[in-house]
């Protein structure tokens, strides 16, 4: 602590990332990385940028990215927000739309950096308990509030809510922002883009560091009605004019429009994940249903902190988390088929060993 | 206005940066980018990073950059930090440093990002006159204060402060932070990085977008003492986790290591700086002494806002403030050699017509 800390520094608690080790040959299933890279379209586009242009600024308003989401999604591009990852989009529709006089709403199990948010801009929240069955139950959110934002599918349980039950939510929600975090969509789930066009205060959330397998270019982005967009346009043009790099606005270009690659590799995704849920169950696991590229586990034999433990001896890395209610489950992200076969030549060794 | 924005959304201002055209061909002399492109071996590293890697995430705290800059100028990586363009590790010192009960003070005319941040984050703030010369005097910042931020040297005057005047400041003023904002000391300036390690309180911030060439690449970093470091990583830890994309990370390291191109380009442009303002006094323009790579000049018998206007018309671009004391005056980045031939001749030709 140091006196020359303002008062917000002395009280933050940041968000703790997932571990990037910088040992090899670790099988890394720790971090929901796609196991394939990106679109051979893409490693072209940003091979192009690496010129004397960089000397010059990229565009600051990054309007080809917003132009290749809004053709994407079939909406204009001033109902886009490009970022520097869904981080920072995330943070400024904290700071710029979820930020009011009643406390923010969210699930008491979700993506952890939500209550780091709040703790950064002041913002007043109260967390809602997901049910027995770790589903979110929008019911619960029908109070005053200054904002509600979830994750769908949510993290880290991998659940996914129908688009019919999020719809029903906005319908008697109306007076407040409803962030929903997409991180993880294509896996599965049917994305509430579609509902921007009718509720104004939906916001819609996307990465391309999932299933765009561009975690390492720094790439998301917001849809939503041009209102919220311009909170989120004010807010950017007064912390960093230029946030999205030359390679990200390429890249991220090339990569919303291979519609085969994505469609492929997310096939991909959702075939291995459902063969490690039936495997994991095989060996006595309990597994959420999962809609992301990861699966939400644990063994009733097993305390969870052991068993990543024992993992990441055998050069494995799974994520464990603290907390309440998930403390005994290990998230573990979909790797390839491979890789998926050696962590379960792994846990059942672990299993037999016991 | 929307009822769904926050209060600080609804009072903020906005920063507006130099405009980026899409329109070819234009001499964009109005964003002080280099007028030569990064080092070979910065491309070369770029293009290394359009691999497969990119499913993965960069290093969340950027540590061969952090070596670099350290390895550069003899400090501890502990006592760099690093991010994605200047503005950002700005906007971190903003909320992470100089936000106390005390007024922040600095510059009425200097760079127009700051009073931004202040609205950003509800920082009290006091603006300090220049000189009748256009300098920074320090002794009329020696009164009760929060934080001290000034930019060394100067925008848009391109004056610059001796380190001596700096040591002598911080000697006087211990009990808040002093950010030096050292976005063009290397095109003549003496840098304040040596003074980190006797006053914890200092800050310095420095870019990769002008003398390193990589404006498009988006990299800044921050070195001061560990304790005021920390309260950055804190900051970014609960804003944005991997800030810094893998081409950032692997580019920027390249260019901190390639001492020979980065001193043949700054050379090369402090001579066309000098050449330049010869050539506008020849021509009856009053310029500041400018140790940036930008000259600051006015004509007497032009209003600065046509002149920048006829410049325009002619394909050159060049950037004109509004604001007191400074809307007579234009800003000139410096090009190249053509480029700078082609802005002297058709300021002759404009200043003819008359």
């Amino acid at each position: 602590m140091s006196r020359f800390w303002s008062k917000t520094v002395r009280e933050l608690k940041p968000y703790v990332p997932g571990e990037q080790p910088k040992v090899p040959n670790l099988i890394k299933l720790n971090t929901n990385e796609n196991p394939y890279g990106p679109s051979p379209r893409v490693l072209e586009a940003l091979r192009t940028e690496a010129a004397d242009t960089l000397r010059l600024y990229p565009d600051p308003n990054a309007d080809r990215l917003k132009e290749a989401v809004a053709a994407y999604y079939g909406v204009h591009p001033n109902q886009v927000f490009a970022a520097n990852g869904s981080d920072e989009a995330l943070a400024h529709a904290f700071q710029g739309l979820l930020k009011h006089a009643d406390p923010l709403l969210f699930p008491d199990i979700t993506y952890s950096f939500y209550p780091v948010y709040c703790g950064l801009y002041g913002i007043t929240y109260e967390t809602v308990p997901l049910t027995d069955d770790f589903d979110i139950d929008l019911e619960d959110y029908l109070r005053p509030n200054g904002g509600v934002v979830f994750a769908n599918p949510n993290a880290p349980t991998g659940r996914l809510m129908p688009l019919s039950v999020i719809e029903a939510f906005l319908i008697r929600n109306t007076t407040s922002v409803v962030v929903v975090d997409e991180a993880y969509i294509d896996f599965g789930g049917e994305t509430a883009v579609p509902l921007v066009a009718r509720y104004p205060n939906l916001l819609v959330i996307q990465t391309l560091s999932k299933s765009r397998s561009l975690a390492g270019l720094r790439v998301g982005f917001a849809v939503g009605s041009p209102e919220l967009i311009e909170a989120l346009e004010r807010i950017k043009n007064s912390f960093n004019s230029y946030p999205l790099d030359r390679f990200a606005i390429a890249g991220a270009v090339a990569a919303m429009e291979d519609q085969d690659h994505f469609d492929r590799t997310r096939q991909t995704v959702i075939r291995t994940r459902e063969a490690l849920t039936a495997a994991l169950r095989g060996m006595g696991f309990t597994v959420l249903p999962s809609a992301a590229n990861f699966v939400f586990a644990r063994h009733p034999k097993w305390d969870a902190a052991v068993l990543a433990g024992r993992l990441r001896e055998k050069g494995i890395l799974v994520r464990h988390f603290q907390g309440h209610r998930i403390d005994q489950f290990i998230r573990i992200s979909i790797g390839t088929d491979e890789e998926t076969v050696q962590l379960s030549q792994a846990l059942i060794h672990i299993l037999e060993d016991r």
